[in-house]
């Protein structure tokens, strides 16, 4: 069977990398490149940070394409509080060597889709700027789209910017509000999901067992992530971005409803809300499917057995 | 023990209705005044309905105050799909014997509460306009209420008039914004719970086994909101209005969680969103209690022992 | 001719006592009542001052109606810095003597207005919470209060306490939205022409020429907020809630135009805008006459007359 | 002295097609290049008659790039009513010869901005997505932008799509938040000063005595507008989007103010106001000069000189 082929739109951002490293861990996905946004951090660290990381794993021509600085109509908000000065905690990850493609990442998206229609699948993982742009600026961009896997929203939990709001989504909803409406099939991984998710520091013991740059890298990386999840009371860190994934490799982890889903931009207490309409109480077609449930161990499971295997791999190849 | 002293502020409609005849069938209970508001029905009828009631339920002597024609910012919206042109369905109640007190609703309330402070815990199982007014023109009654019970909201839910709002809160949202940010104590009992309370055809065929008015009156009134309730697909009636009393006659029954909860008054799609901050994100204070789950079936259950209680008391009381 | 019977609803405030003052000048104007509202100041401040004012003038008498202590739906925001600690600058007013009317203001409007419908106007000038909630309290209130003369809001001009939103309508826009959508006849009194009446040093030391306590007043009342328009680059003291009182005593000064008037309550940047529709775009029907223009000089000129008559009278009065 | 460097972003619509006459006429002003966007018509319709007008004036030579097809966020409002199905009313312009430039509007805008920073001008006379999405794309962008002299907004004037909102910015609020935030140097051409500048019939009529394309163009693209505009009781045609030019051909014809200008973008209604902070209440620093009147007979002269002189030199050239 051939591998999926997809892009991760990202803001790297410790558990972005811990996506990248999942997508390259499986023969059942083939990652075709990296898009760049600002969000957990700017978008020029961002687009650092995932150069450098492609590299670490040994995955350094894998194109990356930096996109927007800041969010269409919101002002900036990078977030160091979680994911550290430099977006990846303590990881101390070298100066890549690759440089990003010439291309703008809207540019290289429509390109990229518009190439082969129906064959590439967008995995955003954070704020939505770059795929609101290039629906707006290339109309047929959205029918060329295989399907959007988006990390976003909150639907019956609560958000984690505000009470409605989930960091991506609050970062840019007008771009959300585009994306939502674009006709685009979406898949939403929203927090109701992903804070079933937790990486435990005894889990992170378990990967160094391997000496590998990998491993390494997710133990500092994680470690002042690891840090303040405890404190904020998780049992461990959110394995938000990974989760995504799970629609390709294990799509039986995740149970999905199909709704009407909307987000709030009117500016109040709501702004950056994203709500499903249950009950089809305003009689709109829907326009996603929302994971309401995950089997969190088994998914959390999953992810470490394939870290192992990228770790080995990766030890391998360096020797 | 002394029974606990309520007041219910309402706009009868078919279960609030069922919520007075739920107060007056237990000794736990003293009802002591209706209060009337627009919702269901403008507040002509509910002011007519409840008086009818009462009197049909040989509770003539118990208080009714007639309240706003209007909610505070918003246009009036009665519903007459759910609850019928009269507001109590089918039921052809005769034309009361008793009138309103001279007071409006608003003063009555604020001479009561203010009477025996800390004493009487009102009910609000309609919009909140009426509590909402009694807060701002008299500033010693929010902390003379010794409780709010309201049947009101949609917090992991979906609404019933929007995607995000409950009726109750729909057709006021100012007024509900003013009583959740009163620092009365407040327990909302939101449709989470109250969807979890259903009234099916043959618990109906249960009562009528008993001759009494009482039977007779939940039959008719119930008839189009049954057709109503299985053509919009729910198993049968939802019991919201007299679910708040099970705060008081089975507390056992109700999960409550303690939150800051808000209602969004900005008037985009949002308008009338109750929403908990269930994270503490926004690190406000608790405002209420908001009931989670419901053992539903139990509730019912409590109910229809009553009204069959209910119904004996009022069959002999009528020979 | 009977003089027109006014009352006014007012939060004093500097500007306000000019304009009982103003009122009590002329025999074209029985002032019936004052009923009292926060806005300028508190309403316990605003209650006293306004029981004192009117026995400076001699005219305790006129009852005075103490009302609502906070606005409808936001938080309350009391201007110190215009007004004074006091409400009513250097004026070092005795405690009165007489006490409000056992009435609230809201109750007390709705008797007054009720008893005689069509024969009183209202001159609201503080916020419009009195106003809305005796609108929403009684609904044959609406219908049977002759006029109300508003000071409030800006029309082509910008605000004063946003750029959009002017003080008495900012501080409760869901009472000025309640009122304007009343069907109650309206004049509105915007900054666009109140901008226009400037009282000057030399006005005031015109006035101190005549050893009266009316003068004596007017001087200690206006001195801080002298100082406080000249900082902010005015020529002067704007005479806001006396121009009110030019539609009864000198309707020729002003110019008036009918037009659909909204106000914003979605609570964003244009909270509490007052807006017309020139061109009736929206094709709604007309709710108000506005002052577009004034003769500005005229009218403090003819303030200025009347205050020398009322400040000649109580001299004579209290010899 | 060395022509001024323009480009016009537009909607054509009539009177885009009067500016970008105007500005052929004259020698003080090289026009670059037109990018379209949807607004009076679709993107297609707008760049359809953008071609065929340069080619009617003789300037086939002028680049025109193909801009969005559809405001950022809110959906597509195009308004075949005032400016005929076509967009240029009876004008039966021949299907242009020429095609667009290869590059979308967004990326041509850029292209030629940085190229030589700080040398060009933009003219949008149409909704403002293409600036919007320029400057979100390329960060460099809004510093190299020379100027940017906008037809849009209503200030102390009401709007012609709602009370407040003016149809370019009504079409895409949220484009033009951007660009009122994007720090490039702005002069705003609003509803205020372009309602002072009527063309008549009998201008046209005098344009009509010069046998030439360009008078015939004129008289049979604005029938239909002429019509439309004595039927909602203007005294004819206005021109709002020459006047854009005034702010080079005859400065001395506005007057211009520097204020800080926001719009709004809640979604109530208030949407699409345009408004200035006269006073500056809200200490925020200037970011345009807006146009607060405008000698409108003067600047009508102007133009009909100018198209005077262009007529006869069509004339000629065609000969």
């Amino acid at each position: 069977m051939k591998p999926t082929r997809i892009i991760i739109d990202t803001d790297p951002g410790v558990d972005d990398a811990l996506a990248f490293l999942f997508a390259l861990s499986s023969s059942k996905i083939s990652l075709e490149a990296l898009t760049t946004t600002q969000g957990n951090v700017t978008v020029d660290k961002a687009t650092r940070n995932a150069l450098a990381i492609l590299e670490l794993a040994g995955a350094g021509h894998i194109p990356v394409a930096r996109g927007n600085m800041l969010p269409l109509v919101q002002p900036l908000r990078a977030s160091a509080l979680v994911h550290g000065e430099s977006g990846v905690g303590n990881a101390n990850l070298p100066e890549p060597k690759n440089r990003p493609v010439g291309l703008h990442a809207v540019d290289f998206l429509i390109e990229k889709i518009l190439a082969e229609p129906g064959q590439i699948s967008i995995f955003p993982i954070g704020p939505l700027t770059n795929i609101a742009m290039a629906i707006r600026k290339e109309p047929r961009f959205a029918s060329a789209v295989k399907e959007l896997v988006i990390m976003g929203g909150a639907i019956r939990e609560g958000g984690n910017m505000s009470p409605l709001a989930e960091f991506n989504i609050y970062v840019d909803p007008h771009a959300a509000h585009i994306v939502f409406h674009s006709g685009i099939p979406i898949t939403l991984i929203p927090l109701d999901v992903t804070h079933q998710c937790i990486l435990k520091q005894e889990h992170i013991d378990r990967l160094l067992k391997i000496k590998s740059p990998v491993s390494k890298f997710i133990s500092d990386a994680m470690h002042d992530y690891m840090a303040f999840s405890l404190e904020i009371g998780q049992a461990g860190c959110v394995l938000h971005d990974p989760l995504t994934l799970a629609a390709l490799l294990a799509p039986e982890l995740l149970t999905l409803r199909e709704y009407y889903v909307d987000v709030d931009i009117s500016g109040g207490v709501s702004m950056g809300n994203t709500f499903a309409d249950f009950s089809n109480v305003s009689k709109k077609p829907v326009n996603m499917k929302v994971a309401v449930d995950v089997r969190g161990d088994d998914f959390v499971e999953l992810f470490l057995t394939h870290m192992e295997t990228l770790g080995r791999s990766i030890q391998d190849r360096t020797k």
